[in-house]
């Protein structure tokens, strides 16, 4: 299955910035739209405040780049476009070009379901810089918001501890594919299942779900509307217990459990959405095991995030699974990652890489020039430091590795003493997909060993430990000439 | 065109929390999933604090609703669904049910567009209870968000006071559709244009945007960046000054812009993208214009929004025309509308409407029961008030409107005084489309022709005035005595 051919009808070449396009028609138009270019895309903070981040997207990116052509109908409405003097926008011959281009850029990016850092390449694209161009936007869009998710479940999960977190953001998400995305980059961040069927049977995510409060509304009482869905689905029974009284609610909900039992059936749960969590789920525990129900779980939910299930533990609140809506699917307290893809070198006439960068009043903006490489080290499978150095450097037995906005901030890296591996694999080779598709059991696996192997101080939801990143100081230090040079600060 | 189905390449039936599968199932099962039942679709606050809302993303529910079916693909995945105990999740009988099943309810709506309030059904459904029920999810996802994004760019386009505002989030929004449903929201809403070229194709909204900082990047200096696409573009040229240094980048600038102007041709404009924009806009006028660039208009971006808008303009910023991406598109300040679709009435054995009722610790939180409608009373051309009455009532000459939460805010309403209209309007009749597609340019004219009508007060940003909406006094008290009734508490 191809991901976005398969749940998009069209083409999705034109899901990009005009100025993309604008751009690879002034390149062509200078004759130099061939000269070879590699751009990374890369994120500069951690969000929510914390201390790591999930890559994810890839295999939308991937299936994205292995349907990219423009169709006769994408040609079409470029060609309507028009200028500020009404006459057209592009040249028809340029049309044509991009009506017979082949996509040709190698590309190299992180496994999904990776722990990763800020100014790391989750994404490296090197070919033809109109290339290049065109697809900076569709993959900004997949791997910021993929990634975004991802994360956010890492950290609800981590909240949970081992809890199972069901995600049912559907309703509150942000558009289809952001509900569809988001259910399949929660799932890779840790969350058990989800509510959206169709990401279900997309992704091959478990779906869960049991009833609403509607259902219990539509009858005349509530011990007869959990009769009734005790009687038609005994297989898949969680009760909503808060439609008019939690307590009353919740005694209705152990006479029916009750009544389960005494066939030889289950009561799988109760769930409690709105008032008091640490309250009601305790009086519920209480009751339900004062009835003798031990195995039947409590189920919250209601406008929860990793901080408010810090909380309710603190409580001590008796809850064994939790339902997390639109905190998770928006990313609620920050809805945007901010990954950018930047220029980091092009290749001159003499074959040789240039390195580019793009100046700003704040230090962290400026992005790291060249052909990045991520190099992780770790010592009894614990990470210990990632270090961005230029691929093709002779290897060494010692590194010393230099962060990013403050050079005093160093590290010595030993390879005698340290395991280390390359994060960015090859994803496209000359165009064509040279990418292994994995399970999404796998991605998931991969998030939780590597969050696993993070030190606690790093995954604190408040104030964690800054993991240590860095530029090998040969990297470091062209970046150092190449800002000054540009500022014309190098000397008097 | 077909929105969704032909932006999605199959079935979306699947698009839903498999609660509401599980629920029709068990109104199937025992044998009352035919029993009518009238669910609203609304919002309890209005988004951002702010005074109003823009409704919006109806066109996707009808298009949706127009080709609902359960393809063999969704019974296949239906069939594979299993209970806790390891059987069938369905019956076959009730998935040959669904395989079968034609859409048949009504609906009402608002106009995409319109502005809306608080308690107000955007959306009425009516009919068999498990049809209302399965659509619940796909509908809150597309009116919920479009409904954010409509509004969020309503209000900036009003804090740019009559200043095109360009919208560019395609990288940073939640996803593929996240984004496109976004650019034609942010379009209804206000916005002059998208730079997400599809979104212009499927929506038929304008698309704009010139370069990045790669263009600049990409050659040796600044002015034979400038140069270059002033040559090759020379009828869509907004030259971007902030790549190294803005003060330079403009002086680059106005050295292309006078040389085009020369040859007869017209440099748009210039952009700047980081750093003080209130004090590099005024720099950029003033330079422009000592060097005879009137017409040269000042574009400005960077994490913008209403607010940030409002600053510059205090601090007397000369910015001709707003970028706005990441803060529109994914509604940065308040990521979710949280609107709810809830059961309001049922039609007993007899054929008369029971109303229905979900009680809440909070009394904002409680529905509003009834077979409901809205009507607008307006005088001379600005909105009075919105009445919520329920359908059928004999027309009165004075109504005695209630606030849903504070029974001591009513309005007199006199019918000869005012003009008004009901503002919920056929869409569906017996599952068949009632609905006349309109031009995305008739949306964004009613939301600014709307807005228009509104009072200055209830537009504020901050703490604005609270237009008058509430509850016709017979509905009022149904309502009232309903909560008592269900509480135990309409007498000792």
């Amino acid at each position: 299955m191809n991901l976005t051919r398969d749940l998009y009808g069209g083409s999705l070449s034109l899901l990009t910035d005009l100025y993309q396009l604008t751009m690879a028609y002034g390149y062509w138009k200078s004759g130099t739209h061939e000269k070879e270019a590699i751009f990374n895309l890369f994120f500069r903070e951690n969000p929510f405040r914390g201390g790591y981040t999930i890559f994810s997207g890839l295999e939308y990116v991937v299936d994205y780049l292995e349907s990219f052509h423009f169709s006769d109908e994408d040609i079409g409405f470029l060609a309507t476009l028009k200028g500020n003097d009404g006459t057209a926008l592009f040249e028809s011959e340029f049309l044509e070009y991009l009506r017979a281009f082949k996509f040709s850029c190698d590309i190299d990016a992180m496994p999904e379901g990776t722990v990763v850092f800020p100014h790391e390449p989750l994404i490296r694209v090197r070919g033809p810089i109109y290339q290049c161009q065109m697809i900076e936007t569709p993959l900004l869009n997949m791997a910021n918001f993929q990634t975004l998710i991802a994360t956010k479940a890492s950290r609800i999960a981590e909240a949970a501890k081992g809890a199972p977190v069901l995600e049912f953001g559907l309703r509150r998400a942000q558009g289809i594919d952001g509900a569809l995305a988001a259910s399949r980059s929660a799932y890779i961040g840790g969350c058990a299942s989800t509510s959206n069927v169709m990401a279900g049977k997309l992704f091959n995510i478990p779906v869960s779900g049991t009833h609403a409060h509607s259902w219990v509304m539509s009858f005349d009482s509530e011990l007869e509307s959990f009769e009734t869905y005790a009687r038609v689905m005994p297989n898949n029974c969680v009760l909503l217990v808060d439609t008019y009284d939690s307590i009353e609610g919740i005694q209705n909900a152990i006479k029916v459990g009750k009544a389960m039992q005494a066939e030889g059936k289950n009561l799988m749960g109760i769930r409690i959405d709105s008032g008091d969590l640490a309250y009601f789920s305790s009086q519920a525990r209480e009751m339900l095991d004062a009835a003798g129900l031990h195995d039947v779980k409590v189920v919250a939910s209601n406008d929860l995030d990793e901080h408010l299930i810090n909380s309710l533990q603190d409580q001590d609140a008796k809850i064994n699974v939790w339902g997390i809506g639109t905190k998770l699917v928006t990313a609620y307290d920050q809805p945007a990652l901010g990954a950018v893809y930047k220029l980091a070198a092009i290749k001159e006439q003499g074959g040789s890489w240039k390195p580019k960068i793009k100046l700003s009043e704040q230090a962290i903006k400026i992005n790291v020039p060249g052909n990045q490489q991520v190099r992780r080290f770790t010592k009894n499978g614990k990470l210990v430091a990632d270090m961005i150095y230029e691929e093709g450097m002779e290897p060494q037995d010692r590194y010393l590795m230099i962060d990013v906005a403050d050079p005093t901030r160093r590290k010595k890296l030993n390879t005698a003493e340290l395991d280390f591996q390359d994060l960015l694999q090859p994803v496209f080779r000359g165009g064509k997909s040279a990418f292994e598709k994995e399970a999404i059991t796998a991605m998931r696996k991969r998030c939780a060993r590597e969050v696993k192997q993070l030190d606690r101080s790093t995954k604190r939801l408040v104030n964690p430990h800054i993991y240590p990143v860095g530029l090998e100081q040969s990297l470091y230090q062209k970046r150092t000439d190449l800002i000054l040079q540009l500022r014309k600060l190098n000397d008097l």
